[in-house]
């Protein structure tokens, strides 16, 4: 076995690799080597090894034209995560049906650790958009669906995710205000918190028991989330959740026993 | 920077926890951490120190019941992967024809450092199939489409593929004796070389310079795959690929500049 010290820098390395990984996105599909290396900060030799092991699992390949690209490895991931984290089409018609209710995107999340992540979308008429794509992940700690998932946070959850928050760890109160308003509210609304321009509006769905396990959001331009808006969406988010809580979403439980 | 142990060490880590990642499957989307430490052959703290580090990107979770998950972060990749790795619809097309002229399930493999990867798959209309799903990894030392992406390999890789292969490095004579046969007949044939009962005709798909991209193979049991039926599944094959080949397969670049 290993000493702490090799424990610790197994856990770096993985971490190293996972975040070598997301600097790939849909706007950079394919990197130099010289972009990883100026991006993670870490050492040429270090990138060039880390590349080479998240080869060997075809999780990225080395192209024709020598750039690092998105190995074919990953299709296997893409088909697990989409079989896991399938959307009943009872909540999807949900969904859309808010989308005509409101002509806004509506966007199911779910808590991940300290963070926040899209698992499905339907997208609003508008052209004046919010973009955001399914899998993507948002902070905990600012944003309508964000105090959403906090709901039923511990004092430990709240401030791991105030530490990682721009005000810090006594951001914790704050927090712990906000989620007490979404309680007794039964939804949330914030304007500009995470990005300037953008606003939500957020409600719980919960499980068997009544824990929160996703949020349905609502999110655009501020400019249309006018007073008179955010009322009528808080309405109809409200519904639209416990029309899911109903449904039951048994997420990442891929739709079987 | 770290001596070479600690380089050894954290590579050693990222294997082991794309391994782990690699244990859940669509049969698996959830598993005790009790499997998960037989499966690897892994110390318990070992795997649980893996676990959240993966948790910690979001690719794997705790349920409420307890059990590991696929994570929604892996939804991100899901998204990235089908980006990177779409299918030009005139490929499909050719694909579908295929099918339509076969009655057999076409599917598109491309080369991942020594094995194969599904990545795109037009299923037959038959019952008894070969089930394989986009994503898969097979070998390159057995099936007709390894055979076919084997089409440019030079001597080191040969010799890798067949290290990997059930008879060792010996085996690389053989390959290049079956690798010469495709580039004489233009086109695989294989029954039974890495499953019982399987069977397989596969054809190159090149790119600009001539290069073996791909292969496009039709796969379905041997009973299917009668003399008289490889003679016509052949020349199906061979005249799909050369159209893919003229359509232009630029995978994984995502269809963009």
């Amino acid at each position: 076995m290993g000493t702490t010290g090799e424990q610790d820098s197994g856990v770096r390395s993985v971490l190293r690799a996972l975040d070598l990984l997301a600097l790939f996105d849909e706007r950079h599909q394919h990197r130099a080597v010289r972009e990883l290396t100026e991006h993670s900060g870490l050492a040429k030799s270090t990138v060039l090894r880390l590349v080479g092991t998240l080869e060997q699992r075809g999780l990225l390949w080395t192209r024709p034209d020598g750039r690092i690209g998105i190995g074919p490895g990953l299709l296997r991931w893409a088909a697990l995560a989409r079989t896991t984290w399938r959307i009943p089409e009872e909540v999807r018609q949900v969904m859309r049906e808010l989308v005509a209710e409101t002509a806004e995107t509506v966007n199911l999340y779910v808590r991940s650790d300290i963070g926040r992540v899209c698992v499905a979308q339907e997208e609003g008429p508008q052209n004046l958009r919010h973009v955001l794509n399914v899998g993507d992940e948002l902070p905990l700690w600012a944003g309508a669906a964000g105090r959403v998932l906090l709901l039923g946070a511990d004092d430990a959850l709240l401030r791991r995710v105030a530490v990682a928050s721009p005000q810090g760890a006594h951001h914790a109160e704050t927090l712990r205000e906000r989620v007490a308003e979404v309680r007794r509210d039964g939804y949330a609304v914030s304007h500009g918190e995470r990005e300037t321009g953008v606003s939500g509006v957020a409600a719980p769905v919960t499980g068997p028991g009544g824990t929160v396990v996703a949020a349905v959001a609502l999110g655009g331009p501020t400019a249309r989330f006018t007073s008179a808006a955010v009322t009528e969406f808080a309405a109809a988010v409200s519904r639209a959740a416990a029309r899911v809580s109903d449904i039951g979403l048994d997420l990442g439980a891929g739709g079987r026993p």
